[in-house]
């Protein structure tokens, strides 16, 4: 088999057949293909496209080309869940100990962030002492023993992966929907997933920027988990604001504990609601989405989940006492206010200037270097819809900077303001079952 | 400016102005966009192709990566010529005495081959004594003085182009009509051309395989020099079969004497009289095409142009003996029949193949370390349209190699036999005009 060859057929529009995608992931991962040939062909891919076949066996070829966890040790179907990414998306803290309260094994591998604010675990070491990496032996009984622990990605999963991002990054290569398709689901694969809960964002804040574009990925990655045997739901979720009202670590633990005690914003109430429901189902401890929903509230109003967050968080090492007294959080010494310059109804707020507006506060990281302040970040005061006059504080800035000056005027950029309130935004746009 | 945002800009169908052209050429050249950047965007290409502007910005940004020659202490219009290559294609030896003896300067760089044959310059190396090399001065005073002059491309002549094909050779980019024309028109700018005569080549032993495409590459070429200034010719010659009788380089430099003795196969003589009458008409030594026409059979009647050609060869060192008998030009150990196993009428001959097998008896380089045995090649005695027997000789192979059983088996395999006579094939397809 020659790379060049494979360029060709891609080009001309014919598909590869497992054999030789095997071959160039693997050739990829080993260095024995070069980057030249493998920007040539993933370009020859957004122009051409993928076929479902093509896209599974891209999949599983991506999972063989590194380590794989076994969680069999975890009894249960082991439902694992995914963002595409937005500004203020905390919902993996929330969901997380909704469905592992109602014993759906919830063994979650993370990764850090790069941009915006943290990932997942980022948002987890705001709390005082919590620990990010658990031994595999550690990890396991946690899930068996309280039902959920959220991990640092260890181990060498998917390579060919990290490898193949890194250059789609810087070849122009990245918006195509079989390479994102199966980037996502061959990292979920590796990390032991049986079933998989995929919330894709849409909006001005997201990637896909129309429900078209994330119906079809959300369509691609739910044909992927039926080809792999993997029951896949995909939510398509609003981005057209940041999630809730908290941008920025700590702040997110707060916001989460906030709709765990069923105090939450109804956006971001009804995004986790929605997705630990379909957790529910897939991790097969409710007969129907309808029993499911029933369950997920009643674990959030009878406070079980706020509990086995609690239990979470001392069994990873963590000061559980911020579960009752968020303000043992991370605080800033600075809180700005930024206030409306005009009168209107705020009508677009641009979730990538506010999360933007966040990391130049030092709740992200520009480069993989920087060092992630837990207490920076942003509260929304006003949402799309809301009336304000000039002089209302649109939101506070959270920092130990000393400059606040170019967040304010990305916030201030981000707020759109319009003389008639505008249509309210759809939250959930569809969802996309992978098994009918 | 960034190479992501231009490779993206280029994927969504956008043109690349002069500046962001330059700026890519210029740092590929020198090692500053990456192989992996410059494969994606050549992929990208290939799918959105450049409008006219783009490719005429290509080939001066190619030119302007290295040297150019500088002609201008020659008199006349310096007409170059250009062939898309094919097998048996001996017309530069041809055309440059023919269009020489009639006025025209022919300053003549070029390059050696690999694959097949040789290039014209390893053609010409099979004549004992001939030097490829002058000094620029001796070049000069040799067109000055006696017309022409041909050499091996020296100095640093648009070494963008060279390092770009080298990776679209390996990257699956080789077939796209903006970088096809603009890599061949940087290098006849940059070797100082003033207009230029291109013999594209179309049929099974051609590059581009019908009419259509050798029509767009031909379009894309001449509108190319109309906006660079050089007045250009593009001639659509058939390739479905060798050129003339001869494969290998001394065969060739034979067979053109014969031309020049006007006692050339028909094809191989109609070909280079249309390119010579084109070279002379660009040249300005001929008023109209008929007119040239008629000049450049009178310089071959006459025995001019051949007398050319002898001075030609003993000003570049060369035994001009050869001339008045090419028995003096290197000769094989071995001649071998290869003879027809059925009969019928010769319907068609791979010239590919041919050239392969030409080179397994010694004619042409499989890599560039390779020596070529100038006495190698093969004699065609049928051509498309003959009438054969079994037994009949359909060609000899000349070699000094012991083992030409692969090269006898290509040779059975390229020669296709039918009961019926073909259609007699174009040899002209179309003359594209540039300046019209």
């Amino acid at each position: 088999m020659r790379m060049v060859d494979l360029i060709q057929k891609k080009r001309s529009g014919q598909r590869l057949n497992e054999a030789e995608i095997d071959y160039v992931i693997q050739g990829y991962t080993k260095g024995e293909i070069p980057d030249y040939q493998m920007s040539a062909l993933l370009m020859a891919i957004c122009f051409q496209g993928m076929d479902d076949q093509e896209t599974s066996d891209l999949t599983m070829a991506m999972v063989r080309s590194g380590d794989t966890i076994d969680l069999s040790a975890i009894r249960g179907i082991k439902v694992d869940k995914h963002s595409t990414g937005g500004v203020g998306d905390k919902v993996s803290l929330i969901v997380a100990p909704i469905v592992a309260s109602l014993g759906v094994p919830v063994a979650k591998m993370s990764g850090r962030g790069l941009g915006h604010t943290g990932g997942t675990v980022d948002k987890l070491e705001s709390i005082p002492g919590f620990n990010v990496q658990l031994s595999n032996g550690q990890f396991i009984d946690a899930v068996n023993s309280i039902g959920m622990a959220i991990v640092s990605q260890t181990g060498n999963l998917a390579p060919a992966d990290k490898k193949i991002y890194a250059l789609r990054d810087v070849t122009g290569t990245v918006d195509s929907i079989p390479l994102i398709a199966s980037s996502i689901m061959s990292k979920k694969i590796a990390s032991g997933a049986n079933a998989i809960v995929l919330d894709v964002k849409v909006g001005s804040g997201a990637f896909m920027k129309t429900v078209d574009e994330a119906r079809k990925l959300a369509e691609t990655m739910t044909r992927i988990g039926k080809a792999l045997n993997r029951r896949t739901v995909a939510i398509i979720t609003d981005m057209d604001q940041p999630l809730g009202r908290e941008i920025g670590n700590a702040g997110e633990v707060r916001e989460s504990l906030d709709v765990l005690r069923g105090r939450g914003d109804k956006d971001l109430s009804e995004v986790s609601i929605t997705v630990a429901s379909y957790m529910a189902l897939l991790g097969g401890v409710s007969a129907s989405l309808e029993e499911a929903r029933t369950a997920v509230i009643g674990a959030i109003e009878s406070g079980r989940a706020l509990e086995t967050f609690k239990q979470f968080v001392a069994s990873q090492g963590g000061n559980s006492a911020i579960v009752d007294d968020p303000s043992l959080l991370p605080a800033a010494s600075v809180s700005a206010k930024v206030k409306a310059t005009a009168d209107g109804y705020v009508s677009k707020i641009e979730a990538e200037a506010i999360g933007v507006a966040a990391m130049l506060l030092g709740a992200g990281r520009a480069t993989k270097e920087d060092e992630i302040d837990y207490a920076a970040g942003i509260t929304l005061h006003k949402k799309i819809g809301d009336r304000v006059s000039a002089g209302d504080v649109l939101c506070i800035m959270h920092t130990n900077r000393s400059d606040t000056a170019e967040a304010e005027r990305l916030i201030l950029k981000a707020y759109e303001l319009k003389d008639t309130a505008p249509e309210p935004a759809k939250l959930i746009h569809e969802i996309v079952e992978g098994d009918r």
